[in-house]
């Protein structure tokens, strides 16, 4: 059966996944750019931005998975834009006119728009739905493929407390943000449901595997 | 200058230094020992108990570290006794009429009792004292050796939000443990005072070293 995965999902040591005050200039808040710096580095990352280079260790090795076997994603409206982006008609994104997605992809919003079609195959889906619900939304859309959990925290969060995560892959940044939206809250003896394999990369980073037992 | 370390200090992938429910029979309460069986494994802990055997690889490493060099540890009441320990007054720790420490210890409570020698070479002391006060008479009774740190998690988040702390072992673990006290509240931006090695070992355990840049 297709699974449902969530890749290269950054937090700091203290387990927040994004910082305070996000906004258009702060996608990430107070955090900035520092729990993805490791992501940028990567030849993954520059390849889907057109640069030559890269890192080619372990961290691109978990980044490239990010894509292959992908049907649809699903990600929280606090990943699709900055706060009040659903009183601006003309907002599509953070991405530009061809988003990295290439897939539909579904925006769970209590305020739904219509869809809107990107270039390079992105449509972006407006859902107000349970995890449940947009999943099986989701499923349908991918047509046998997988099904990627985009976040931000409180998405993958909510994902996980259902049960409905197959893998995942988080990457612990040694940073304290010591603010913003944590990933583990409420979550109580997940290990439990889960194979989990911890690495350790030069750059300081703890990447963690979940592979659901089942 | 003599230094104040923190050894296999260990916490949840949550952050929790210990859970909820901590009484006479569960010291770390919903916790159970999950935080602590890799370093019951070593061959470090089954010495000091008496017992053959034991892991010897890194994290063996880490823990033999907990002893060279220390002349006097500061722990919390809630590591000296479980709660309600100081109505008790023949209460003397959970370590039995010889303690693993071999030191003078301090204990910090708002209810101060008179010193207690045991065998071996401990004597409790008890003080009602802000952490900078707490080091200042630990470090005179150290003679110029190092201070440990004991914990639990309230006491060395205090410590480190002083800047107090040179160096630093945490072992994250990887459970959830959902609730109880935490680690790194508060303490946004710590890594900027520290240099930060990361390991990862064959159990699953990362091993974090914090080491003070001065």
């Amino acid at each position: 059966m297709a699974e449902v995965r969530v890749h290269n999902f950054s937090i700091s040591l203290d387990g927040f996944g994004t910082g305070e005050g996000q906004a258009l200039e702060t996608p990430f808040g107070h955090a900035g750019e520092r729990l993805h710096e490791w992501l940028v580095a990567t030849r993954f990352f520059h390849a889907a931005d057109g640069l030559p280079g890269g890192t080619v260790g372990a961290e691109n090795g978990f980044a490239e998975r990010h894509e292959p076997g992908i049907g649809a994603e699903i990600m929280g409206a606090g990943k699709f834009g900055p706060p009040g982006w659903q009183d601006d008609p003309d907002w599509k994104g953070w991405w530009g006119p061809n988003p990295p997605y290439h897939t539909p992809v579904f925006v769970l919003t209590h305020r739904p728009r219509p869809s809107i079609e990107m270039d390079g195959g992105t449509t972006f889906h407006f859902l107000d739905a349970t995890p449940g619900q947009a999943l099986a939304q989701a499923r349908a859309a991918a047509d046998g493929a997988d099904v990627r959990i985009g976040g931000g925290a409180t998405v993958v969060r909510d994902f996980l407390a259902e049960g409905l995560v197959d893998y995942m892959h988080v990457a612990v940044v040694p940073i304290l943000l010591g603010r913003g939206v944590r990933l583990w809250d409420g979550l109580e003896s997940l290990e439990q449901a889960y194979d989990i394999e911890t690495v350790s990369t030069p750059s300081g980073i703890t990447h963690l595997t979940f592979t659901a037992r089942r």
